[in-house]
């Protein structure tokens, strides 16, 4: 039996957000319910207005509210480089961790026949044209280490190719604090391989 | 720099979920933004349907979209029996936990006078004219077994006898499963003073 059809719709609402079970959807619900209905409602607004105003820039395919984003728009960044990532939240990764200043690609996927991702899809073509427009002078590949990313950054390095633009790409090894005994195989074969002189 | 001032809005507002730091909201926040708006769009509404309706009954206090909850609606509950609780939470908890068909008095707190919590603010007044309806015959304290909720139980243990109503409470001891040396001094030592005949 329960208090209220409306709680239980919301529990169940809440396990929309990723790692949320059954009993921390229950936790969040009645947390809000009985402590904090201003910030209940604050987000209900939130995500309605971020689910119907963020859109995809034209130009970048980056999450914005505007038709241009405000990276692609600004004066301030390095409008050489160009930096290719899956998601928004690889580009955010990039941002927050790097003092990266030039522009960004998002291919909104990566390469999946099997899930009907193809060029076409990852919006191949909007990054050729912009590759033809000679502005690019670098096109940083930072698609992820897996099988599927590995074969985007394999097209991604032949448009560049084709297009005269140097392609360079994210380099891979031991993270940094990472013991190697924890590491797994393929990225210590792979960081013993591309050893680098100390001296 | 960011790609959306709503997108970094609505990483803050999620914060206001219990468990939910920097980190995770960001990670809410695209997730529900690139794989799932429809679900985000449910959420935003049912949360805000969930503030706006859901009060507290009038008999008991627990959470209500009614002024009557289902549980004093109903005619399938024991209305003889009483089960004081300190938050709808708690109600929740007995709810699944055990067989419980009685009814519920929840008090949305407990005592707590440096936080402003006396007797009024815990509905004794209510509750007091619900003892002296004559209809429950066992008021069953359910607080926690902290300082301010053992407090809250003596306080009740006295409404009860005032109004010649037995009271029981919910039984101390070691938890099920629980392995002796980890258990904290004072359940030990409640448990082994309480302890119980075998044969
Ligand atoms: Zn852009
Ligand atoms: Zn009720």
């Amino acid at each position: 039996m329960s208090t209220s059809p409306l709680l239980a719709e919301l529990i169940e609402a809440l396990r929309c957000l990723p790692g949320v079970g059954a009993k921390s959807a229950q936790r969040m619900a009645f947390h809000v319910l009985e402590r904090d209905r201003a910030g209940a409602r604050r987000l209900a607004e939130r995500l309605a207005a971020a689910v119907e105003r963020i859109g995809n820039c034209r130009r970048c395919r980056g999450f914005s509210e505007t038709e241009i984003c405000t990276f692609c728009a600004s004066a301030a960044r390095d409008r050489g480089l160009l930096c290719v990532v899956e998601s928004p939240v690889d580009q955010t990764a990039v941002e927050q961790a790097t003092g990266y200043r030039g522009l960004y690609f998002v291919l909104l996927g990566r390469l999946s026949p099997l899930d009907g991702l193809g060029p076409k899809e990852l919006g191949i073509d909007l990054l050729t044209e912009r590759l033809a427009e000679g502005e690019v002078r670098e096109l940083i590949v930072a698609t992820n280490p897996t099988v599927e990313g590995e074969a985007t950054a394999h097209l991604l390095s032949q448009l560049a190719r084709d297009a005269g633009v140097r392609a360079t790409r994210l380099a891979h090894g031991v993270p940094l604090g990472g013991e190697l005994e924890f590491i797994d195989r393929g990225t210590l074969a792979h960081a013993f391989g591309t050893r680098q002189t100390l001296l």
